[in-house]
């Protein structure tokens, strides 16, 4: 582990740190320029070192940053901000249809079938898990059916399906192999509900839709769709693809405002009990008995997020906007840069899950030999400015599978991210693997720092850096 | 009913509505300014008459409007905005700290104990479902013991106890005489959870919490505090007042950003099974099993509302801020007014639940003779820009106990109210008595508009009013 003294290197004044601004290809090139306008693009932070840069963030596949005009849609409604569904004054009126509005157009971009309901939730977790309290039950409570998944999923995908009956299928080392596999477990014994991921959140690789939704639908099983990594960089259309399910989450769409949807067929949300009892969820309430409403309103209890809802359907509809073609080419040319030039360099192991993936989001797992994955995210956000995530990304059991038990590092990109930033991320592994880190670090807690961190934060969050956040338990980065 | 054809009289040039601008009482007398800055104070809303007037929120009890001070906050905070928890970026470690730095700031706003546990939930009704979540259970899953309440209660402190064992008190004629009650309801049997609410959401009574909690504590249950109307007006005290559970909302407290939170003891939180399942919930996953973290992450499965909890924490410091007293006296002499002028109106019924309250935050309900409750509001809204909310107020049970099965009126102020806009709906509600309306209404699906209404939403909102949006089942105002 280099666990390196390199106080004697830390202050000295011929270290020249390499400019960003240079861009030598043509600024019309794919890449160079961001797709869309994000909030905080050009966000300077500290470093480790007493200098400052522009900060790159190769995280957008955790939490992407807000879309311009998602917050500029914000300021303008906010004035409007009232009680939805309630109260017969004009601002309450506005607010009702801009929730209520926000359904239909999140319906568009999905492409629902007339008769697909949309519940907004908390995110895609909260709406898988309302999912799974919708799949129809014998009469003593039990799950009717089993819902089938396979052992590459993340949590959000895994979680919600094991408190009820449910079995999984382990993945070939091909999608052939794969798909083969599913289709013998669907024929074996039958399931209510496949719930598969569209895009993998750790290697980004896309799955064979299509395929899969035929093969399900072939032994009597739904399909659900874990969109949460898919959603922000292809489009998805339920009515042409026959998902019955689709979840997603705002904060992937660059819209983090605190809300994800659940898009499907309407007979078992109409048909599960309440997911959120209270108030809007009901038609009659006795202190006895309750006739709940239909769905959506069955399951969303409670004032909802009205500008969650339309900072996410805003978000859908700016997207949706893009020259066909335009996210793919974009993200295609960051994610080719980033592989390539990350492949180049020895010591740099991609992972990935299968051999034969035709496609992949621009989302890279990579490891760094000699360096554990927490001690290259520091050192890239410590030296470099740069943001990336390292450790298990709740997917717990495919990272075993990867043979990356002690984590992976991931870099991820989408319509704010530049050529630029691809190359610093490529540029600062290079010098790590040749040079060496230039700071101390230590793992404190099971988080590789800098020793001695001279960084803060803004006085507004709290000042103390990350170490008061605690990280979370499962995406720690220590080994187990 | 009042379905005047006043066709003739809708343009006649001889009708001058009344000037809200001239406020005869002394600038910096209580009330006559908003206590603080809130965004959409100066919307311009359109009449059905054609004209254009102010609008004057006397909703605040459904849904409080954002405070300028934390919309400045988001804005400040957005270029920041990253995953939490995860990730070594700047950014990330800067939301990280924000978010958790949040739950101490939302803990000190109640008084928190040093042991306590914040959650962020969605809004008070997922706080009390994660609660009653948390009960603790017998061996079989049913809970160990009951779940009290009073039958005054609104149906998020209502729903969510349903689920399991429980039984309630019907209250008195006084507060005396419903703690008489409540301690007789406790001695025969005992109980879990006493679950109470802090100030009724539907006539502002405040309850005496101090002598509930001890009377609770003496039969060995636990209290919880539904604060929803109460947070946004009182202070909160939970050490001091022995509440072991407190949950309240975002959007009541002018944060309207999509959160709200359960704060309290940790062993129950602790022991319950993940409320929400995903990602962040885990210490470790298998295929096959799970070991789950602790509280508070344990319950808030994927990524969270980083921007909603921030937004919460900033309103609770806002208010926490303002000088001793003067939240409450801004409200008291807004109520005063408000009530006192109703009251004098021939025709107008005002409405408690008790004889003997000592006090209500600002929040009353009213009935105009011969005029349904939604009526009036299509009314007040329609010909005179104001806002307020009609039905039966998530409380069903409530409004048969008051007599008032059709449902009510209800007014409701809060910092950016002023006596000018109180003013407003009594010279209203004046005129409507003495002169009737000036426009024709008729019921649409159960709820009360103008005919032909000539008004409609902006663009972004989907450009038709109200109407798009289905009123929520259990509050649409008709009677049943």
């Amino acid at each position: 582990m280099p666990l390196i003294d390199v106080q004697a290197e830390r202050c000295s004044p011929d270290i020249v740190l390499p400019s960003y601004e240079d861009v030598s290809a043509p600024t019309d090139a794919v890449g160079v320029r961001p797709l869309l306008p994000v909030v905080g693009a050009n966000l300077r932070v500290p470093l480790v070192t007493g200098q400052e840069t522009t900060y790159a963030n190769l995280d957008y596949a955790a939490s992407a940053p807000c879309l311009e005009e998602v917050a500029a849609h914000l300021t303008e409604v906010l004035p409007y901000y009232a009680s939805v569904h309630r109260g017969a004054g004009y601002a309450s009126q506005v607010s009702t249809s801009l929730y209520e509005n926000a359904r239909a157009q999140v319906a568009a971009f999905v492409g629902a079938r007339a008769d697909d309901v949309v519940v907004f939730t908390r995110n895609t977790t909260d709406a898988l898990n309302l999912l799974a309290h919708c799949v129809p039950t014998d009469g003593a409570g039990e799950r009717a059916g089993d819902v089938l998944f396979l052992d590459i999923e993340h949590h959000a995908n895994l979680l919600p399906w094991q408190r009820g009956r449910h079995r999984y299928v382990v993945a070939g080392t091909t999608q052939r192999a794969t798909l083969v596999a599913l289709r013998a477990e669907l024929a074996a014994r039958p399931a209510a509900l496949l719930a598969i991921t569209g895009a993998s959140n750790v290697t980004g690789e896309v799955l064979p839709l299509t395929e899969i939704v035929a093969l399900a639908h072939e032994a009597g099983a739904r399909v659900v769709l874990d969109a949460a990594q898919l959603a922000p960089h292809r489009r998805i259309d339920l009515a042409a693809t026959g998902v019955d399910y689709v979840a997603f989450s705002g904060h992937k769409v660059y819209a983090p405002l605190g809300s994800g949807v659940l898009v499907g067929r309407r007979d078992w949300l109409d048909e599960a009990p309440a997911y959120l009892p209270g108030g809007g969820a009901v038609r009659e309430v006795t202190l006895t008995g309750t006739t709940w409403a239909s769905a959506p309103q069955r399951h969303e209890g409670g004032t909802p997020n009205v500008l969650g809802a339309a900072a996410l359907a805003r978000a859908c509809l700016v997207l949706a906007d893009l020259p066909e073609g335009a996210l793919e080419e974009h993200e295609e040319a960051l994610r080719n840069r980033l592989a390539s030039r990350l492949d180049a360099l020895a010591g740099v192991r991609l992972h990935q899950i299968w051999r034969d993936s035709p496609s992949a989001i621009g989302v890279v797992a990579f490891t760094v030999e000699g360096y554990e994955p927490g001690f290259v995210a520091a050192y890239l956000s410590a030296e470099h400015g740069i943001g990336v995530r390292d450790g298990k990304f709740c997917a717990h059991p495919l990272l075993s599978r990867l043979g990356a038990q002690a984590g992976t590092l991931r870099a991820s990109v989408g319509v704010g991210t530049t050529l630029s930033d691809v190359d610093r991320l490529a540029d600062a592994v290079e010098r790590l693997l040749s040079v060496g880190p230039r700071w101390e670090y230590a793992r404190v807690e099971g988080r590789w720092s800098p020793v001695g961190d001279p960084r803060t934060a803004p006085a507004w969050a709290g000042a103390s850096l990350g170490s008061a956040g605690g990280a979370s338990p499962c995406e720690s980065g220590t080994i187990r």
